[in-house]
């Protein structure tokens, strides 16, 4: 163990901006800006603004904001081929966004210098000296990221040195060596990060690709063998396969090693940082991710579940508490009673593992998943089924009927659309919907009638929606299983219906959805009202 | 470079079935085991009989498969403390599965025997000698999995060494280093598994999982330091964070370090076998997954593709096509025609790649993969739009229009009915029935209409039906994709439909199948009769 610290530059807002799904509105990147900074990371290299005009303005406003932690540094490539560094227009942006640090790009493999850039050493060492120097005489710091190094060094390592060896002597204050392509192997990193941190008198930076899916190692290994900064996006998102995934790599370096990458209290924030930037750029954190996914501590085997319960580091590398994530025991067909016994005691705490309640309630969940039910990943459910086994529960609503209609063929009217009657208290509604299928009209009529009595209803969103065919053999006679998440704008929570019939299943899913949410919101009014 | 062979355990249906979301029937096991023969791995552990007595009828059902590259293996645990192996229930279930090769774990890590197992290292010993010894007696192949080996190395070398040199004692033929909580450094793993190596008088394997992230890495270095064998998952499928991904290593060891893991040939149809599990599974492959994911060589930054399209290698650590992926650049599509000309050719021979007719279908399937339609795992449907885009097929029927009714709620017969229209020549059919749903109502409605018409379809059945939602964020008015799997008892085929309507969707997907095995029958009929 060692106390070094590592500085982390986070490029989520550049490189992770060329990842699949994502493009960030201004509004956005000011809120990633401050969550990074909240998260400790050293430096945030926000945006590349001689691509894309329109970042000065979001960098003039990114400016203005207080950060506690962090600086800003914009990124950019050194000047072109035969241009003086005045008069590039690279360069230029770089210094009107005004950032403190700069981060230069260039290039460092001979192929490229070749084939892509066309033109000779000597103009690439001058691009890169003279550009570095620009930005130097004009106050900024400037770190230069080698680009392609590796690849670079592997096929002519003295091309490569000379290339990082321009940048020094133009002043950058750091040089990061860069796999662009993904494809480098970890022992060649050690090899090649030992020899350039030996090598150069300004310090080294590391930044990896996951085309070869060992980014996160090869960052890990690279800080063993000298670098003293990592590269990197917090949820691992960028071009291909995306960035180094610091959301593995600084709980890596810091608990598991002992270097120092963010300040130690921000730690035990970990999971919900990651989980506040998947929410702000609308992705799903996979839940495998390491540290931080939803199921990175869930006990599915029963001899794991066992081994937990008894010492929980018998199957956990790190306590989840560190990283603020949670143990799971989900329900399944190969997890113990121990475990769905610990679910049911927190819905109710006064519960004893032999009551009766607890064994009625058990029996009840093995009758349900015998016939498809799977309560793992459905927590809302989950917590019904267990009220309403208890008597703890009254429906908010009855359902009279529904009844779908939905075709294809010579007619115009063949669409889908739904009708629902449900009572509420002496109250009778009838309302009708059309929908994009059966399930969306349906969804909708319900919505639609129960809204006239529960106005929360209408902040309800339905977020995801997937179904699961349970015994294929069947065919279009199976069983099929239907998982709802749905948000009222502050929490998220998810729901589980069975059915042969995949609208009947949806409906059961829906209307747990719907019952869930009121009896938050009424929990909730009622904890609000004055005890008397 | 080296040519050293690597063998492949896979453990998708046994460590793979601890995955989030993961559930498998018999019928997907037998699919997946055949698949994994296909790839060409060495080793295929199918499941743990000790577990879950029902995995006996499955590795029946195996066993009479005739694989071509891979040997079955079961998998279970030593004999209990103080159990004799001939008495034990684990033991014994391995023996009835029958596999040639029966994967055998016990414990290495001391804290685990005291803590956990609670017993002295002496009685461990002898449960991983014997245990092993008992099943070599009964004529089986062991490898022994070493549980968290490397943590019981880290904590006390000693004791983890006398563990698996009591199983090398017993008679396995092979030791799998295992870190099981999935926590060790690539650095650790060379040091270890080099000493391991060198001091064992039998081959080491190794077993990761990605808990750091670092499972892809580990395996590398480890096979780079002594180990002939890597045991993981195809997709990474696993408890917790998952298990070593193969469909990265593979391609790491084998494309990029000179290794020989599976046949050649089959690195090519690499990609396409990750969908085919990836569609038996019913999971999604993730978008940035290496080598295999949709978006794993897509140039989205246009400094990158315009690289690509001068030099592919100059932002490509491996040429796609190599793993029989697509190079995508995400706003002008202009990849992937050569692997899809593949597939046009073995339906239409005589077709070149620069004919009009081969620009017409590749056109036509870009505009349905932007509606969402994935042909990888529909075959069938493939060739029908082949056909149809050629003017080469007639339809059998024609549907005039397909009305459903499902509902539920006070009635007795809210339950699901349809009628179709179809119209044979200048006949028209009207018929109703009943179903389990909407779409096993349509289903059966339509092939009692047609099989007035062609009596070949009441051989015809319905083997799996899949659904998958492709735009989660609108939820229940998302577009879904239904792959439907057909035999009409000799061989079977997949077809696929899209729709924002999930009865729509299925709808098509029967359509096609129904066409399909018409169109085969027919084929056949016309085949049979003599040329005059």
């Amino acid at each position: 163990m060692c106390t070094k610290t590592i500085s982390i530059l986070d490029s989520t807002l550049r490189d992770g901006a060329q990842g699949k799904g994502i493009s960030f509105s201004v509004e956005d990147k000011l809120q990633i800006v401050q969550l990074l900074d909240r998260v400790g990371v050293s430096i945030i290299e926000a945006g590349n603004p001689g691509s894309n005009p329109k970042e000065l303005a979001f960098f003039e406003r990114a400016e203005a904001l207080k950060l506690e932690n962090a600086v800003l540094a914009s990124f950019g490539s050194t000047c072109r081929k035969g241009c003086a560094p005045e008069d590039d227009r690279n360069l230029q942006a770089l210094l009107d966004c005004g950032t403190e640090v700069c981060v230069v790009f260039g290039k460092c493999w001979r192929f490229h210098v070749d084939h892509v850039l066309e033109t000779t050493e000597e103009e690439n060492l001058r691009m890169i000296r003279e550009s570095v120097r620009y930005l130097r005489e004009k106050g900024r710091r400037v770190i230069f990221d080698a680009e392609h190094f590796f690849d670079g060094y592997i096929g002519d390592s003295g091309f490569a040195m000379r290339a990082v060896e321009a940048a020094v002597m133009g002043g950058a204050e750091m040089i990061c060596l860069c796999d662009t392509n993904g494809g480098v192997f970890p022992e060649d990193v050690t090899r090649i990060v030992k020899h350039v941190a030996k090598t150069l008198p300004v310090p080294v930076s590391v930044h990896f690709h996951d085309d070869c899916g060992m980014a996160v190692a090869n960052s890990v290994v690279a800080v063993e063998a000298g670098a003293v900064q990592v590269q990197g996006t917090f949820l691992g998102f960028g071009e291909r396969c995306g960035n180094a995934n610091l959301s593995a790599i600084i709980p890596n370096l810091q608990i598991k090693r002992g270097y120092s990458c963010i300040p130690q209290e921000n730690i035990e924030m970990f999971t919900h940082f990651a989980r506040e930037l998947a929410a702000i750029t609308n992705l799903e954190i996979p839940s495998g991710l390491p540290y931080v996914g939803s199921h990175a501590f869930a006990h599915k085997a029963g001899m794991h579940a066992d081994g937990v319960l008894k010492t929980a580091r018998s199957f956990e590398h790190v306590d989840p508490f560190l990283v603020g994530n949670k143990r799971k025991f989900p329900t399944s067909e190969i997890s113990g009673r121990a475990v769905v016994f610990a679910r049911i005691r927190q819905i109710l705490p006064e519960l004893t593992v032999h009551s009766v309640e607890t064994q009625r309630i058990l029996e009840e969940i093995k009758r349900l998943e015998m016939t498809g039910y799977e309560f793992e990943g459905a927590d809302a459910s989950f917590e019904l089924l267990v009220r309403r086994r208890m008597g703890l529960y009254k429906p908010f609503f009855e359902l009279k009927y529904y009844k779908i209609f939905s075709g294809a063929g010579e007619r115009e009217d063949a669409g889908a659309s739904a009708i629902v009657k449900v009572g509420v208290g002496e109250e009778i509604k009838l309302m009708a919907a059309e929908g994009n299928g059966p399930v969306n009209a349906l969804d909708t009529a319900l919505r639609k009638a129960l809204g006239l009595f529960y106005p929360v209803l209408n902040r309800m969103k339905l977020m995801d929606y997937k179904v699961r065919v349970l015994d294929g053999g069947s065919a279009t006679a199976s069983h099929v299983r239907v998982l709802i998440t749905s948000t009222d704008g502050e929490s998220t929570f998810t729901t589980v219906g069975v059915s042969s019939d995949v609208v009947d299943a949806s409906f059961r899913a829906l209307q747990d959805s719907i019952e869930y949410l009121l009896l938050k919101s009424h929990a909730l009014n009622h904890a609000a009202e004055p005890v008397s």
